[in-house]
């Protein structure tokens, strides 16, 4: 099967550079020294692979995520790196662990988050510790005490982590280097408070720089995005939208039949694969479209765009075909077509 | 069932919003002059409210849309006001036709789309005029050729469409207006050069103001975004993303369990249904969290978002949930769970 017999909008991985990028990480990272975030695939396919490579701990941002990969064979390490205070939910996840199907590491970072996993059955936690970007995690000085209680509710507590968020996509190494090094000095302060094995953090801009994290939680790297590719990694991107132009107002502009529901729009416009030599660009995206300005264009060209969120743009999607060469356009050969069953809530 | 006993995120439409929002819309646009576009909420149980309103034939973005409508028993007059090539989705079209299944109109801009509609075995079609705006549409004076290509190529041309998308969000009236004005005369002239007795256009932003087209193509109206509501519009935002608190650092900020996963940020942030008296505001979204700083918040609360953008925020979801009072967070009655069945390609 060719990516032209697929109905567009159509998210393409390039097999390749998926290797390349696994490869690379994993040369850095072997085994648990990665624990793969699900949150920027949202796969079973794709994280069987990584499992496949010797990371068969995984990261997860929601409680699906998490059901899903146990419910695929992938649970012999997931911790849900966030905060739950959903006990039916949290519930679900204590009866894998009864039956044996995963162990469940939750992250907790306040008396109600120890609460309700100690309800729910849950028997591992991590604390969660703010390092800098304001979002999880709790004052880094309460990360001792929070141990404690939770220890004290019957849970056993892995260690720490620390998501040093603000750091990811600082373009300057020298600052990015700096940023990580501040927090992860934090988390460290942290983990002598709280003890345990797992300093969890981490991830795909700071997979070099952040020298502290047992674990590293990188996700996008497997397949990129134009928002990572401005930075000094050795990953390529490998994730393409396929469109089909099926409108062109010769010498104007093309229309694209993917637009900002098949993509993201929060670290700004796709780029295209080919340019047409610099003359082409993305003007705007809309709903279902995409506009293209300059290059020469005819109806039923398949025409490939670089999304520049990889995250988001996944979750957006039933499917992602995984191809020879993503940059081929409609010649690209499907080699498999692997859901997107981990998206949702 | 109380929206509290949903899992968060989730997407929460107020059903006395909808109805007057409904009531508001056909007391202008009765019956047929109101072509209601799927593609905002892409959900075939809001579409048979709208059906049963009067307004049985809709507008379609995608094959999807359109095949869902026509599955759902809601096929009397199905446009698909969008280009395609592709086809095999035609012929799909083409079959619900023979099977008197569904009425369906697809737009044609180019020969390339003519060929396909006829080859794909529809039988009737609409000639889309660019009117302004960059995406889809034929250059107005092709229109009458196009139509006459598409008549010796068998098929019933039911007359134009062109979207002055470029008018429908500016806010200022009088601009808003004359550029609707502008557009129109443009589809006025094509309409004159291909015939037929369907005029079809517009949006929620010139409801009011186009007064040209045949049918209205509006879809936001039903639940609003905050994007329209900066225009002058009377209907009025029913769309709530309702989240939990998950973390809270007191003095700081708290995040909440929805991000721009569940929202969308080509419209920009989300704002707070509750600002805590003007003191709270949303700081940022990451992929499953937004950060709100500002306010008084406990782990556990739950908080409502207004979106941005209705129609990529609606198509993140599976479930839309038509509440009592949408800015009743869990306290909301949930009185029906509506698959968000039209989604995707």
């Amino acid at each position: 099967m060719r990516a032209g017999d697929l109905t567009t909008p159509a998210l393409l991985a390039d097999a390749g550079v998926l290797d390349a990028n696994m490869a690379t990480m994993s040369a850095a990272r072997p085994g648990p020294a990665l624990r793969p975030h699900a949150k920027a695939f949202k796969c079973t396919a794709l994280a069987a692979r990584l499992a496949a490579a010797g990371h068969a701990g995984f990261c997860c941002a929601t409680v699906r995520e998490l059901e899903g990969l146990a419910a695929s064979g992938l649970g012999e390490d997931l911790l849900l790196a966030n905060e739950v205070v959903d006990r039916r939910a949290l519930a679900r996840l204590g009866a894998l662990v009864d039956a044996g199907t995963a162990r469940v590491t939750v992250a907790i970072d306040s008396a109600e988050t120890i609460a309700a996993a100690a309800g729910g059955g849950v028997r591992e936690v991590i604390v969660d510790v703010d390092v800098g970007m304001p979002r999880c995690g709790c004052d880094p000085s309460n990360a001792g005490r929070l141990a404690d209680e939770a220890r004290a509710a019957g849970l056993v507590v892995r260690g720490v982590m620390g998501y040093e968020g603000h750091a990811q996509h600082v373009v300057d190494r020298t600052k990015r280097e700096a940023r990580t090094v501040q927090a992860m000095s934090v988390l460290v302060g942290a983990h002598a408070d709280v003890g345990g094995d797992v300093v969890s953090g981490g991830g795909t801009g700071t997979w070099d720089c952040n020298h502290v994290v047992t674990e590293l939680q990188a996700g996008s790297f497997v397949l990129m995005d134009g928002d990572y590719a401005r930075l000094d990694l050795p990953f390529k991107e490998g994730l393409v939208l396929l469109t089909t132009a099926v409108s062109v107002r010769s010498g104007r502009h093309a229309a694209l039949d993917g637009g900002l529901k098949a993509l993201a729009m929060d670290s700004g416009d796709p780029r295209l694969v080919d340019d047409c030599g610099g003359v082409a660009t993305v003007q705007f995206c809309s709903d279902e479209h995409t506009t293209v300005a300059g290059g020469s264009w005819s109806v039923g060209d398949r025409v490939g765009l670089r999304p520049a969120h990889i995250d988001p743009t996944i979750s957006n999607h039933e499917l992602l075909h995984l191809v020879d060469d993503a940059e081929a356009g409609g010649d690209a050969e499907v080699f498999e077509s692997w859901p997107v069953d981990l998206r949702g809530w």
